[in-house]
């Protein structure tokens, strides 16, 4: 015969098809020894037995229920409906997958107005066992009999009113009985029948509606969307009930198997004697700390220690447990992952390799590279009470407190003061760079994500907020308004780059803790990963840096952000508006030994490893005077001082930027196209890398350049310049009388070049997606407007399953990446490939590198970490170990 | 033996591999009974002969020319050599494949001391036969025996100077003979050798330098870069000279044999009497008309007329002449196609198939499509004399003369008056377009091909230039400068938008004729074509010119167009400018109306026939002011009204400006992205549709309407707007009482479409690919920035073979369009799909189109002449008969 219903320790998890999930999982539970409270389980196939035998429950099926019962009235040593010890039961549904959309739980089953009396004689606490009945009524109504609540929180509410009281605790054992007596009235009313005495009828009646809830409306549709077969059924668990408020020798609490926030391998937890759990969650009583159990009730807390290190062998994790013990025996009543901090996250993990209990794959596999990333920055202590103010894009994480200024020179200033400092602007140019390095924070009120503050700021690792709108900023008078808060020139702010928030005055902070945990589980991560991760620095410090965290080189060195100095933005702007070829050679001779000093200077942190240089990207109006503001000042001039000499210069430099401003700047005169129509340019800073380069191997430091042509859109643009590149290290190495090696690759950053990625490799010694542009491209959308135009609605109205500068649009940017990477190697078979964007430090975006094979990624030095981790579950999760997956060729 | 020489009248124009392309060619017309001066080919395996013969020609060889040139004296009554009619012959290489590598000619071979007696006497003209004697030795040092040409010239040059000559025509027979002497030293000195004077020594020394020239640098590289095997060898050619300067019954001339003006069949040509080809040239005497030969020379002429014809039929095409007529016999020297008219290659083409020359595909295939298009605006008079001022961007063809106008008000009121007016700006704007269309034409100093005036100048047929940097306008002055010339306002030019001229003053125009040929010709191309052509339109005008010009429907309607009538801009503001979604609201109401007017015009004047509706697609700023005109405005009354209620607006507006103002507009906020975050402005766009659909209906005129939303990148933007775009309809044909039937498709214009293609294909009736916006993201390039900054030189130098703006870059772009169909046809096979943008009137672009199974393409109603016959090229070219090609849905 079909056996139709289970006994917990007869299943095992492998039953789920069987028994559900939950039932299963009881069944797995039970068996390895955990004191979970007992049942049994009435299977799925009792489910369809049900309907085809006319929505009712057979012969065979009630039999076994009775057997079962039976069994688990002896373990229990309780009686379903008994008047001295009764057995109340929990009765589930459990399907093989998990649905929402059907019945989920009844509790207390067994009540009556018999067992109540027995229930509060057991735990002498009538009010209690009223409670607990009136709560069964209500649920076994709504649940089964299918009478709406409201009618049962009405006559609650009324009762309260009438009263006079104001919460439910106020409720006497006199009062739950009244409000017993009404709710019976209402059953009567609604089904025209007695609420159901005897406890087998109840729970017949619970089974079948578990089975019934099978193929209600939104169980049907639920199972239509997800796919998931109509035939499997539902199984039904019956599990007994167990009470913590029976005594002295009872209780119930809550514990972490160790620390969550620091991860320390001690139980960590709290628990109240003679309480049921919505005692401890009414918060009259105070809870005391696991370790007192110990004293309580030295052979329970003996028993939970043991069982604590069962689960977690059993589930090789760390496990938050809700436990009843009662009368002296304790039970397990939900056991699941617990939560934790990311140092705590770490922690553990390694903590259980050495344990034994995880190999390092697994581990590795447990941190989460968002939540570890966290203990990288500055973060707001998640206690402290904070002044909301304002909330902007959050464009560079960490946290940061400083008084306000709205001038970089007096940001300056100050900062060499030694004050602490955030400068709000409505946004920023090249002309502010000294103000941000003295800074804090940056905070502006227009721009998006790559917008002159967000990009400056990230380089540096310093907090930033930006397209803080509702910020309204008055620079004349000192002052920024939000509403009717007004903040002025010294008032102190914190902010929250991670979060975008804008927060009055100071918020306390916790700082990055890099525990010698961190540093081995990230040395797992580099045994194992087979994808290279590099950082993007512009500067020696960055370089540094990006050392210090683990890059294996620097995938990005930005040559336009050594433009921007203070110091040399005239000799920019000098170059920019020569006239002729002459006069723009003369600036450029200027600029050559400053870009050889700062090559030298990355070199040598670098030591040998590779450094792939980005020539000058961005349209030269860039670093030339906003032209709005020149606008201005020349209408102004006209008016008030029309013969003057400064209105003619003015005037001057007005018409030159005007005849260099760009409708679609994006698509403009930038990168190769700089350097295909004044070559001059990139010619000076390719004999800047190239003496640097010099100069630091006669220094007796290995060095390994990589130069980098952006925005290459047609082989052709690539065959000059790389022609220009060769030229100038063959000049370099006759000159110095020294040979030294590097490699021309270009940036795969718009269509074209991924479409066409089979010639552009002829040219090409590697590639590097520029994610960042490739998006906006690929999309249409400009970063900088979209944020702030229609990006967020499109995300909150689900037009867009996530932000694609954020995570990469595999669908979409992923397909050209995976075309320039096919076509790219179908030319030259071991190109080496990577990417820059700022995907290079988005887990998701990193798996999805390592499966399209490319060769390393490349993110923000303080990012490097969170890659090398992502890097390496990539690699865990998708290597396969027997195919003849090119080689990576540099990590 | 092998045959290694062949008589021309032994070979035909199948052996091209062993006499070369000009051997064969020169056997069948030999064969077919023209008139050739007589020859011999030695073959390609001759020339390999001698390469295995150590560099030697063969016995074998050698007897075989020995025997051809036997039987070529036989027929010519000539011999090599001879003093009394001596032979003189050309020798010139000739490959299988044409390669400019290698030698070409040697003309006059045979030419001694002696022989030029023989000549000299011959033609009774000394100065001809010592000329021809000193061009040989000269081209023979040259090309056989390898001595600079520069040294012979030198000695011309100075002679010239002693004798204080200007140009050679004034060198006597005595001067050359001179010149002979001293040609000969430089051989002696050169080669340390007298120059040959024996004819059969110099024929073999030419015939060796043929065959060394296959192996000379040059030809090697030639070789290796068009993938042509070493091994062919290449053949040589011997033909005797013939002379047309031997008396009164001898003559040279030049004829076609159609007039290449008109293409009427007549012979067009002249001849001169007792002349070499180059008395023609020199311009001494005046030839005749080709009809006065039938006086002097009946026989000759009826023999003239005769090949003419069989010309014709042989090549199947109008034939460019060159002959010779030696003592009353009659030589071809040369026949080709000849070029003609745009006017001409089509009556040409009408009036062979009707004489029964050509088949109607042939006939098709012999018209450019870009010349035909001349025929379709005013042009310059080739022959007139113009005043070149300025050159810009050849925005919109088209010739057109007027006065200067600098403000559109200006150009509305003497338009009005009947005055001919071209408007000057330095860039239009939508307040801009009344003066527009009462001007013949329009320039700007600024902005690119796709410019407000370029754009509105195109869709209006109206000629256009737009860029054009050098006028340097002064608005306040009335005057533009170009260098030093002032041109003011009422001052007359004209200009060329078809080159992007700009003349001063009036130059003669030629109307556009559509001749009957024209028509016939189109009609024959529809017949053909298996690719549908639309028009771009936005007004009844332009549907109306449409279908005039043979379109299949509309392919594009842009209904922002009709937001910049002059009346509407106000409301249109009123709209953008609203606070709120009531306001807006009602400003939309307002429009309503007047949008449903537009479409009730249009789909009348199409009556029936596919309209598809872009719905509205710029950003909505570019219906505001200028926002720096704006600026400085506010600027200006700060200083003088600070407290005028002006001043108070002109602020408001600004701020409104500013904050709708974007960095990259292209990539903003705009196409179904509007739709999306203001669904209100897109449903009173498709209401207005749908209320004129119903009305046109109800006037018993049926309508096709295909809604067609723009920009779309994601499958999920186009997803809601269709649900917008059925709303809209189930609401409207409830409210009229009417069906209709309608369609919902997308433009295909950013790359990620393409790439998703699949995804989109779901929610669409039909694709139409964009390909303006899609080359602008696909390539990264602001069209508006690149034409003026960058893009020219890329042209220039050879970076991009083409401006892919104008003809469609088919390894990018292309790529996306093909992956795009495919993608969509994957999952719906019969989805239809088009073209509609500017590539859409280009045809190479066409058969692009075609060959990637486009089922239309769409472009400007003036291009549609054009479209149609690059459409039926393209079928011809391509057609599979047999195929199971998707079949067209609608042309």
């Amino acid at each position: 015969m079909t056996k139709f219903v289970y006994l917990f320790n007869e299943g095992n998890s492998h039953m789920r098809d069987l028994l559900g999930g939950k039932g299963a999982n009881l069944a797995e539970m039970t068996n390895i020894g955990l004191p979970v409270p007992f049942g049994f389980t009435i299977t799925t196939e009792a489910c369809n037995d049900y309907y085809s035998n006319g929505k009712k429950i057979s012969d065979a099926v009630e039999t076994q229920m009775e057997e079962a019962l039976l069994k688990l009235e002896e373990k229990t040593g309780k009686k379903l409906g008994g008047n001295e010890n009764p057995l109340l039961v929990s009765v589930r549904s459990g399907s093989v997958f998990s649905m929402p959309g059907m019945m989920d739980t009844v509790l207390n089953l067994g009540m009556n107005d018999e067992t109540v009396e027995a229930v509060a004689k057991l735990t002498g606490n009538p009010r209690f066992a009223y409670d607990s009945y009136r709560r069964f009524i209500q649920m076994f109504s709504d649940v089964v009999l299918g009478i709406e609540v409201y009618h049962f929180e009405h006559l609650l509410e009324q009762t309260r009113e009438q009263k006079g009281y104001t919460a439910d605790p106020e409720m006497t054992a006199e009062d739950w009985k009244d409000i017993i007596a009404g709710y019976k009235k209402i059953v009567k009313k609604h089904t025209k029948q007695d609420f159901p005495q005897d406890p087998k009828t109840q729970l017949y009646l619970a089974v079948n509606a578990v089975f019934d809830s099978w193929n209600n409306q939104r169980a049907i549709v639920y199972r239509r969307l997800n796919k998931i077969p109509d035939h499997l059924g539902t199984a039904v668990n019956i599990q007994s009930m167990v009470f913590g408020n029976m005594g002295d020798d009872s209780g119930t609490g809550v514990a972490f198997t160790r620390n969550p926030s620091t991860g320390e391998r001690v139980l960590y937890g709290e628990y109240l004697i003679n309480a049921q759990g919505e005692d401890v969650v009414a918060g009259i009583r105070t809870p005391q700390p696991i370790q007192v159990l110990a004293k309580d009730m030295p052979e329970v807390y003996r028993q939970f220690v043991k069982t604590s290190k069962l689960l977690e062998e059993h589930y090789q994790d760390m496990q938050d447990i809700e436990f009843t013990v009662e009368r002296g025996k304790l039970y397990l009543l939900q056991t699941r992952n617990g939560k934790r901090t990311a140092q705590a996250a770490i922690r553990i993990a390694v903590e259980m390799v050495k344990e034994g209990i995880l190999d390092k794959k697994t581990a590795l596999l447990r941190v989460d590279p968002d939540q570890m990333n966290q203990l990288l920055h500055r973060r707001i202590d998640g206690s402290a009470t904070k002044n909301h103010l304002a909330k902007g894009l959050p464009a560079s994480p960490g946290a940061a407190t400083g008084t306000v200024v709205f001038d970089a020179d007096e940001a300056e200033r100050l900062g060499k003061e030694g004050e602490k400092v955030i400068l709000v602007r409505p946004e920023t140019t090249p002309d502010d760079i000294h103000g941000i390095v003295a800074s804090q924070a940056v905070v502006t009120s227009r721009g998006g994500m790559t917008s002159h503050a967000a990009v400056v700021a990230r380089g540096m690792g310093k907090a930033c907020i930006c397209g803080c709108e509702s910020m309204k900023i008055d620079l004349k008078a000192k002052q920024f308004t939000v509403g009717d808060t007004v903040v002025r020139y010294g008032d102190v702010i914190t902010i929250d780059g991670s979060t975008g928030e804008v927060m009055l005055g100071e918020v306390p902070m916790i700082d990055p803790e890099l525990s010698g945990e961190f540093k081995t589980l990230l040395e797992w991560a580099d045994e194992v990963r087979d994808l290279g991760v590099r950082a993007n620095a512009d500067n020696p410090t960055d370089a540094k840096k990006s050392l210090e965290f683990g890059a294996d080189g620097i995938g990005l060195c930005r040559t336009e952000h050594m433009f921007m100095d203070i110091k040399r933005v005239p000799i920019v702007q000098e170059m920019i508006l020569a006239e002729t070829l002459e006069e723009r050679e003369k600036a450029l001779d200027k600029l050559l030994p400053m870009q050889q000093g700062d090559f030298e200077g990355i070199f040598e942190e670098m030591a040998g490893h590779p450094v792939t240089i980005r020539l000058l990207d961005p349209p030269m109006h860039e670093f030339l005077p906003d032209k709005e503001e020149l606008l201005v000042e020349v209408t102004k001039l006209q008016l008030t001082a029309p013969e003057s000499k400064e209105l003619e210069e003015k005037e001057y430099l007005l018409k030159k930027v005007q005849h260099l401003a760009e409708f679609n700047p994006m698509l403009g005169h930038r990168g190769c196209r700089l350097g295909v129509i004044f070559p001059e340019i990139y010619e000076m800073q390719v004999k800047a890398i190239f003496y640097a380069a010099a100069a630091v191997l006669q220094k007796g430091i290995k060095v390994q350049p990589e130069i980098m042509i952006p925005l290459v859109g047609h082989v052709n643009e690539l065959k000059r310049m790389r022609a220009l590149v060769t030229d100038m290290a063959n000049q370099v190495m006759e000159e110095k009388g020294l040979k030294f090696d590097y490699t021309v690759g270009t940036m795969i950053e718009i269509p074209r070049a991924a479409l066409t990625a089979d010639q552009i490799a002829e040219e090409a010694d590697f590639f590097s997606f520029g994610t960042n542009d490739l998006t906006q491209t690929t999309f249409g959308f400009s970063r900088d407007d979209a944020e702030g135009k229609f990006l967020q609605q499109y995300i909150e109205q689900k037009v867009l399953p996530e932000n694609p500068f954020a995570v990469l649009d595999q669908e979409g940017v992923g397909k050209l990446v995976e075309t320039g990477v096919k076509l790219g190697r179908q030319t030259k078979p071991g190109l080496k490939t990577g990417i820059c964007g700022e995907h290079g430090g988005e887990k998701s975006s990193i798996e999805f590198c390592y499966k399209t094979g490319l060769n390393y990624v490349s993110c923000s030095p303080y990012r490097v970490p969170l890659a090398r981790l992502a890097a390496a579950q990539a690699t865990i999760r998708n290597k396969k170990e027997d195919t003849d997956k090119v080689t990576v060729a540099a990590k």
